[in-house]
């Protein structure tokens, strides 16, 4: 439903572009007229993404380890020698699924190292350059729903993504007089398959947090990758420091307290409006 | 844990003061030094309060509806004319549990008109009246865990808490310069008898809000009281603006998306962590 | 940059759309092919909107004043005989600058009733016929950027639109499973000829602000119409409940203790480079 | 105004407790009957601030980079082999006032590595302690007022603050069950001789800062430490996942985009008055 120009004339870099929702957004970027290079750390990975997608449009890969800083500035500057970089999506992650105790300090610094210090390093590398070269630039950060709420289990993943709603909101204010506009999308359940049965404990463990998401369905790869489209592209020219939630409303339903009165029939309804009273 | 002369030379208006947490506000109020004034709608309730907590200390009450502002205006006349009021507590309050479509405008208005109109018009009355005179004032509001989160089945309640919640915030930043703070609190659970068993569905409902309040037990109305009392003190003299939750951490379990793991066995967690990936 | 179908086959209500930002949106949806409807005190002002727009589409207006809620049953029961409501833009609003003391209970009301009632009875009206129907709806709330963050001098305002985030949060919630959908944006600075001038209180204060907005310009209503317009499309089909802020960086500035940095120079940002500490 | 004994029976660790707001509240805990250790890089801060208190109380001190995680578990080992451990506050910090832009890589980490990284080895290692031997614990953050906003200039604390803040809601809501409570506070400005005028640009930005602040007044360091100690304490007992703002209202001043009005004069308000409008 967009025209098929609008991310036409960027060039736009996607970190952990080679699988998941990550390649969803690179495919549409295509499609939306942008050239697209992708980082990750498996080169096969990259490769087979760039030869799927190559009739859609001008598509590269770098491996590269975002947790390196030196690496990050080395890559960056062998893809601006091809051409420079117009917009950022960081959108590498690590999680662990597990109660928090039985972490140890090396998985706490992984996800961190990959999902915060990351995010910052690309950021920092691109925010540099933009300002040096007086040519602004876009970043869209992936969060999640449980960035600022926080959630147990996947303790390192919400304090990294927290730190990443914070860096984009922080350098929105800062950096916006250099034509630079951050923004940041917390994507609800966008299964992927394999990734997702990975993931999750058990099949009714899946029924379940389905039954907790208003829309009663999952979300499509797509719409996350239109969303991101809309905010890389000028459509969205004055909106930057935001946080946008694309979950069919599950972190609203989880937030609020009677939410789970949902599994009331009609006839505990009437049962219950007898006995209502103002409290 | 306080001294006992927390609040002494205080003259504390409490509104729907005669039951409930506001009752229970009350006689902390007198115990740590305060004088006390209750208003609510029913004289009888009223008169039973005051005459229960009447050796604590200094305590009267008077009939008032707040939704209507000429008597909020009329009535704290009176009462000043007495003493000068230093702090007021606005804790009416009238909630419907209902699916929204089921409400009629009136149920909705009724809702809106004792919690975010009354708790204006009082706030607004007092304010007036504290920066005519200099004396500065302190302001507690009475919240909820899902005034700025929203939650359904309880949506006039929570529109109305949410304009009480910023309506702290914005008096807070207009009025400091006057001396006057104002804070909020948002209670989970603190079940008061009747009233309770009456609000909940059935007695499994009640069973199931409690497994989603991580310390596992509903609070103790005194501990409520004794963060009222805190925030009516000198002792926070600092605060101001702040939102308190004092809910035995609801609102964050329910916020976070796989809080939900905790129904989780240790042999669960053995068998996913076998499968454990980065995702 | 949206396909020119993007709204065709809706049938859109835009309560205050005779003029300002709402006349904008009335505009953009018809460009994009929907039937739009609008509500608005006075006559002659719907009448010429509808006159200036006659020829981009179908567009018809009702004189309503929504905080009448016999009023707003009625006149949506009169345009749905000429055909059913799709979705609904809650644009309607009123505001006061002024020091909050100043207001009279009067005023306050005023703007609640506005703002908030008729905000709910709208939803509310429209969410009964939705889920009787079976056919599901799109919500568009216009908030504001200071709803859940508070604001001194605006304070009947802020509260109005608190309460109309937690609607839109809330209902999100509760009738998503109705395949209703309700998103609230809040616009930063859109100047609107005329209504600007006389809202600020000098032409310097104007500058002040937009000193204070990261993009260093206000928006333009398009950019806004064109973002109503995604929320109320199918292609935002997964997102519910959201509160998206359009405004130039200007809240995150403003909430961010230190942005008023901005004003160093590279010199000042030297002589405090020699004194930088960790502290 | 707490009773004396608040704290007594309890052994709590603070980081970064040799000096400036840290100090202030290990010389609280110490009044209040606590028994506390410090820890910190430097020994002679360390050694110089426990003498200072030696007659307030018992306190300990160990020279800890918490930056390292086998260090901070092998002190904590040391510690626990005197008395085991019963509550943590983590207020260790670091901190760069700069343009991002002009940042090292090292910069970055340097801050995310004392705050975030140091915070969370320091929880994991207590929780999983607290967790075995099933005696509970209570921790308490030092966060920021800019941590969940944003802010530009502070980066890097910006970014490690909000995921300090969002480990305490995680942790919050899993540890619960385990009778650990977490809670956090965002401490507007307290200055501490020395470390404020270094951080601050000029005399004139301080004034600027302090017009910022709806009471006009710095925080006393005994108001935090006061308040630190009541959450410390069992009289919050059913308080946990909170961020508490202790900042006279800086932070709801910052965000709230009509508080710059302050500045009006009533003559400015008189002649607005005239031209006031719906809008």
């Amino acid at each position: 439903m967009f025209q098929n120009d609008l991310l036409a004339g960027k060039h736009v870099l996607v970190t952990g572009g080679g699988s998941g929702l990550g390649k969803s957004m690179v495919k549409r970027f295509l499609e939306l007229g942008a050239e697209v290079t992708i980082l990750g750390r498996r080169e096969n990975v990259l490769q087979e993404t760039a030869e799927e997608f190559k009739d859609l449009g001008p598509v590269f890969y770098q491996t590269c380890d975002v947790r390196n800083p030196e690496q990050v500035t080395e890559v960056i500057d062998t893809i601006e020698k091809r051409r420079p970089i117009d917009a950022l999506v960081n959108n590498a992650a690590g999680n662990f699924i597990s109660p928090t105790q039985m972490l140890s300090h090396r998985a706490v610094d992984a996800v961190l190292g990959i999902v915060l210090h990351g995010t910052f390093y690309c950021t920092l590398e691109l925010g540099k350059r933009w300002i040096a070269r007086k040519s602004g630039g876009v970043v869209l950060n992936i969060a999640t729903t449980y960035a600022q709420s926080g959630s147990g289990y996947v303790v390192p993943s919400a304090v990294a993504k927290a730190g990443v709603v914070t860096l984009t909101k922080s350098l929105a204010a800062e950096w916006g007089k250099y034509g630079i506009r951050l923004n940041a999308v917390a994507p609800g359940p966008f299964p992927t398959e394999g990734a997702w049965e990975r993931l999750l404990p058990s099949e009714e463990f899946g029924e379940k947090l389905k039954s907790r998401i208003p829309l009663r369905r999952y979300g499509d790869h797509v719409e996350l990758a239109n969303l991101a489209s809309y905010l890389l592209s000028d459509l969205s020219g004055f909106i930057t420091g935001d946080l946008i939630h694309i979950d069919g409303g599950e972190s609203v339903w989880n937030a609020g307290e009677f939410n789970i009165l949902d599994e009331l029939s009609p006839q505990d309804w009437m049962k219950l409006a007898e006995t209502r009273k103002k409290g």
